[in-house]
């Protein structure tokens, strides 16, 4: 099914409205799902929405959340999200970040109590938009193991950095700290394929290219796999994440992170509030004129586009560039959702009495 | 040979005043590479300094430098490092990044116009060591290909991040962000031994364990080795480093940095000024009280040491503990130097009237 990105947005802003968000909540979150959609980033939009509902029924998101700032400086803060949606939390904190940056050069802020906060690049782009530098990370559920170990500790915790350019689209750094996305594992999953070894590994931490590993206790390796290849640098990366997000903030970190999925049950020991992020936001022209820095990243972007190729059919891909198309030809084309989603989100409007999906 | 810390620091210092450093460029720039030898991470300390020294010969490197602030606002900054020691305009860059955060809250600094800084981690600890959050990046010497490209873009940029703890040292992510540093390059140069697959590929980007690949055309490869692993987040992360450094400060970036070896010639068309540091520092009372946040992190560092292990005589490294470890044996018994490294350093001592070194 091809959907219109109005139609969509209609009808997930109607299920945030449902569940009782109010209209500028709603709006916001829908945007934050329907960016992830529209650049191609199918696992953390609309995908996702059921998962939010589901929370909710649980009592673990408040959608009527009072967002408050609890402690700051001129440049720094920490918000507590109030158990509200990440979709809305995390742009809360951008914002603040950005007024900050604007009066002071940058600002940085933490937030706990918070859940899920959807792709990091759309709370990066909110400062690109701006000409700043924006940086975006969350820590998430406990599926990814330290180098050494076989217990999971860890989320894929994304990084994200955002930088604007003159004639380019802004170059967009985002990804997991784990050697794959569970997002690829789902689509071999699906598929029946088994994965790249590196990926996961088993229970006891054994080799395994089985896409259902993870589902009889594997873990998802951290980026560079195993030892040998940097896969302490992908466990420091992801320990970088999470002591942003958790530690500084307030929120829960490593094992203690609550799980993304309705049906397990977050620690009965909590060692803080809800899942963490951290976003940040410094103004280019507190560095140089963001003119200067702009047409030199265009050169540096033309540079590497020009790099030699080993295969001539293949040039180095910008970070961010595949997205920035896929925005441009799924705002005319629609998007595309598969079936199984489409059920699901239509189950879910039933029981909330909200329209089903139209083309 | 094993030399006590007195007389290698005592040695190191004399070299560089014999370049014509002052007395206070002189003992930073040793304390910052005896900081690299102290904390075990060889490749990085005094084995450098007659490259330093062969850059200075080539009037590539300034012992006198006007290192000056060119552009600011609160909380960021641009510093001109006038070709000066890395080692002496990085840590000018977090003196004023801690300033800056003492009355703001947080600090960023991008240097240009300077050399090969160092260690990272000497910098981020120096905002650790006031209850901050220390970060330091550098580009370098382009010796890292990007995903689906044979061309050296990129060096192997290192990123670190210091936290302090409580009971515990800092926790300190300092790494490359290649899938292998250059130096264990040289380590299996030395032994004649092949590498790993997934550390190097050929000139014509082709599989190699080669040791000697990157010296006939060769390239290192990005953290996560290739694509299906993820190389295209090594080459984000990278990116990200090189755009901060380079980009940002107005120094050079990609393919343009200047090579750290004195026998070859930086481009003749640069796009900036010398190599580029991006460092920060954010107060960790900026987001909650320093003594909450140091608890929780030795409550992190608790949980990730008992995390469950595959093999029973090895648990999960807290980065930045070894390196901490090692500092104390160091300290105490002496630093170890291969005869090579020694035999380099007198011959360059030789040269400045410099004392040889003695045990």
């Amino acid at each position: 099914m091809v959907i219109t990105e109005v139609s969509l947005r209609k009808f997930t802003t109607d299920v945030f409205l449902a569940m009782g968000c109010n209209a500028a909540h709603a709006q916001l979150a829908a945007d934050v799902l329907l960016k992830a959609d529209l650049r191609g980033i199918d696992s953390h939009g609309v995908a996702r929405l059921t998962g939010y509902v589901r929370l909710w029924e649980k009592k673990r998101i408040n959608a009527q959340p009072n967002i408050q700032v609890v402690h700051q400086t001129a440049t720094t803060a920490t918000v507590d999200g109030d158990a509200g949606l990440g979709l809305v939390t995390a742009p809360f904190a951008m914002q603040l970040a950005i007024e900050k940056a604007k009066q002071f050069g940058s600002g940085w802020v933490a937030v706990r109590n918070s859940n899920h906060f959807g792709i990091a690049g759309y709370h990066a782009l909110m400062a690109v938009e701006q000409d700043m530098i924006g940086f975006a990370v969350t820590n998430a559920s406990p599926l990814v193991v330290p180098t050494f170990s076989n217990e999971r500790m860890l989320g894929t915790n994304p990084i994200c950095y955002g930088f604007p350019a003159g004639q380019y689209p802004p170059v967009v750094i985002d990804m997991a700290t784990s050697a794959a996305a569970n997002g690829k594992l789902e689509i071999a999953q699906r598929a029946g394929n088994a994965v790249p070894e590196g990926w996961i590994q088993d229970k006891d931490g054994g080799y395994t290219t089985d896409p259902f590993a993870l589902k009889s206790g594997g873990a998802l390796l951290p980026l560079g796999s195993d030892r040998d290849h940097g896969s302490h640098k992908g466990f420091g990366l992801a320990s970088v994440v999470d002591i942003l997000s958790g530690v500084l903030s307030g929120a829960n970190y490593g094992p203690w992170v609550p799980p993304f999925v309705a049906f397990l049950e977050p620690s009965a020991n909590p060692v803080g509030e809800g899942i963490g992020h951290f976003v940040g936001a410094m103004r280019i022209d507190g560095f140089r004129p963001a003119d200067d820095f702009k047409s030199h990243m265009d050169n540096w972007i033309t540079r590497f586009k020009s790099a030699s190729r080993i295969d001539e059919q293949q040039g180095v891909v910008i970070p961010g560039e595949p997205e920035y198309e896929a925005e441009i030809d799924r705002r005319q084309n629609g998007i595309p959702l598969v079936d199984a989603v489409v059920a699901d989100l239509n189950e879910v409007a039933g029981k909330l009495n909200v329209s089903p999906l139209t083309t």
